[in-house]
């Protein structure tokens, strides 16, 4: 995000100043990484705010712009932004919650409050090539640590040792955090798409959804693997490879210039044609950066188009309650005349069949 | 909480329904423990509502209350406020966001939308014996889990590499997850209080602060111990030892009935008299349960009384820039004509020093 764009968004919303709450758009737009903070963005300058815990931390990271500390947020921000002498201000208002803004409000009477949010939704969606550099890291500290864990997936391990070694693969090799409650779920279970890792036992015959994702300085991935634990049977191989057109139909929609539900479109009718339509409950993919869940939507309602340098999951699933389920999530990064595939671990059916 | 008490509440506020919107508190409230949803309480029921991802996983959380399937969040939740025929409507200020207040308040223009933050913000300060036992069972993973990474920390190995050892054990002790960022600070870094694990190497002569928590069931644990790595200077000594005195004046302060901000006063008190008041920027305690951090706040501004049943941490600290820092942290269970210190690990300066 150069100051350019920024400073395009101020003006054509008319405010004279931008209030940011998250701490994704904080380190975007000014570097912090700590847990606590606003930045307040002028046509002049750039103005983070915190308060005594990162006062050190802040001035090493935050470069050009300037550190304010405060002892109280709402009363340090308000005070701040009471000095600007500023008429309105935009606020992050998908992230500020109602309490803090009313609070806010209530210190600056005389500043008009001006709630953004499909107008800064998109300040993140197309990664710039040092983010995609971070991006791949995570995917490939991912990859590595699910590479690790594979050979102890066997018929009577618990879901949950399985998700633990992969966390501490992942840890061990460089990630921040795991991005999200890992997903091991196996028979049945597959067939709820969050289905984080429980005591159940792994058994030979079922099908395995594993998603996963690591953290690399802020920068997250997200991949889903499903497995078939020996050989499948034929509506496991027919539920696979329905899935699988879906998602390389998606994969092969990706371009600059596509409308975003297009690509939603193409992996539901690969879906639906094959009758499995009300299966297939969520959108086929999100993106991916400094959120595990962040602009652009690829869904029946998504708006707009793919754009060069957006990072986004293709994800298409069938999930049958009772039987279980199958997943299969890439990361695609927006390029040239189509799309690259960030994600490494193949997804074909042959290469998912574990033999005991 | 039992139905009673949130009766209470409804009524205090004339309000018709509670729309809980925060995860801890559904959690809380009706036993969910997925990444979505919303909670709404009439003197009739509580109504989870959610999406197709958690439908079966919520049949089988929920108890007693009712499931309902949105498709998309803020219109399912609306149409089906819509559907009760309320008047006033509280909802939770301190989470929901302005731009989710908004779009519902648009949808429900017959409602009157009354914001909820002070009013339910201690609904889950008084811990129940469940939930007690959860939180110990958090602290005994944490607990054990430092027991195994204490003989790896010596001279020469990185913050990183201690944090990354810890992580995993208390993974694979049973943790859900890491409650926050793990802080391994040595030497200058022990000046900041967040001072999340960095590449620097950890040497002898140093002071280290580490901070961690483990997740149990949902509930965290949350426990600081400084190590003297060596025969420590009479600096060290000196500030360790105030800190400690801080601690057990505050500790021997927490009693049913005695105010939040005396708690707070008395452990400030022997660190200003000590003549380091401004090296000490953040309040005494705070909440532990569902949140690391929760009400109540044990701080200066501090309101309200401790009462039985309530856990919080008690842990000041001493940061000096440049030097670097000592805090020492326990939770506590207010009960009886005091309280039990739940967390274990000794905190005395001889058990502290690491001779290598």
């Amino acid at each position: 995000m150069t100051s350019n764009s920024l400073e395009k968004i101020r003006r054509r919303l008319k405010v004279d100043a931008l209030l940011f709450w998250s701490l994704e758009n904080i380190r975007y737009l000014c570097g912090f990484t700590g847990s606590d903070g606003a930045l307040v963005v002028t046509s002049q300058e750039r103005t983070f705010l915190s308060d005594f815990r990162y006062e050190a931390q802040a001035s090493a990271e935050i470069g050009k712009a300037i550190f304010k500390k405060y002892r109280q947020k709402i009363e340090g921000v308000a005070q701040f932004l009471g000095g600007l002498r500023i008429k309105r201000l935009g606020f992050e208002a998908n992230t500020m919650t109602y309490e803090d803004y009313r609070r806010l409000q209530e210190k600056l009477s005389k500043i008009t409050l001006i709630p953004l949010a499909r107008e800064i939704s998109h300040l993140r969606a197309c990664k710039g090539p040092e983010e995609v550099k971070k991006i791949r890291q995570a995917i490939q500290i991912a990859s590595r640590s699910f590479a690790d864990t594979s050979p102890r997936i066997k018929p009577g391990i618990r879901e949950k040792t399985v998700a633990e070694i992969l966390e501490c693969r992942m840890i061990r090799r460089g990630s921040q955090k795991t991005a999200f409650p890992i997903v091991v779920a196996s028979g049945p279970r597959a067939a709820l798409p969050h289905g984080v890792a429980s005591e159940k036992k792994i058994q030979e015959g079922e099908t395995l959804v594993m998603d996963f994702g690591a953290c690399f300085k802020g920068y997250h991935s997200d991949e889903t693997k499903t497995l078939l634990l020996g050989k499948p049977s034929a509506q496991q191989q027919k539920i696979y490879e329905i899935v699988r057109q879906a998602q390389e139909k998606a994969l092969k929609a990706v371009r600059p210039g596509v409308k975003l539900r297009e690509i939603d479109a193409a992996a539901r009718e690969v879906i639906s044609r094959a009758g499995y339509g009300k299966y297939f409950g969520h959108g086929t993919g999100h993106g991916l950066g400094l959120a595990v869940h962040e602009e652009p939507r690829i869904s029946p309602k998504g708006i707009g188009v793919a754009e060069e340098g957006m990072v986004f999951t293709i994800e298409p699933g069938i999930y049958i309650p009772g039987w279980g389920g199958v997943r299969l999530e890439d990361v695609v990064l927006v390029k040239g005349r189509g799309c690259e595939k960030l994600t490494m671990l193949p997804k074909g059916l042959t290469e998912n069949i574990l033999i005991f």
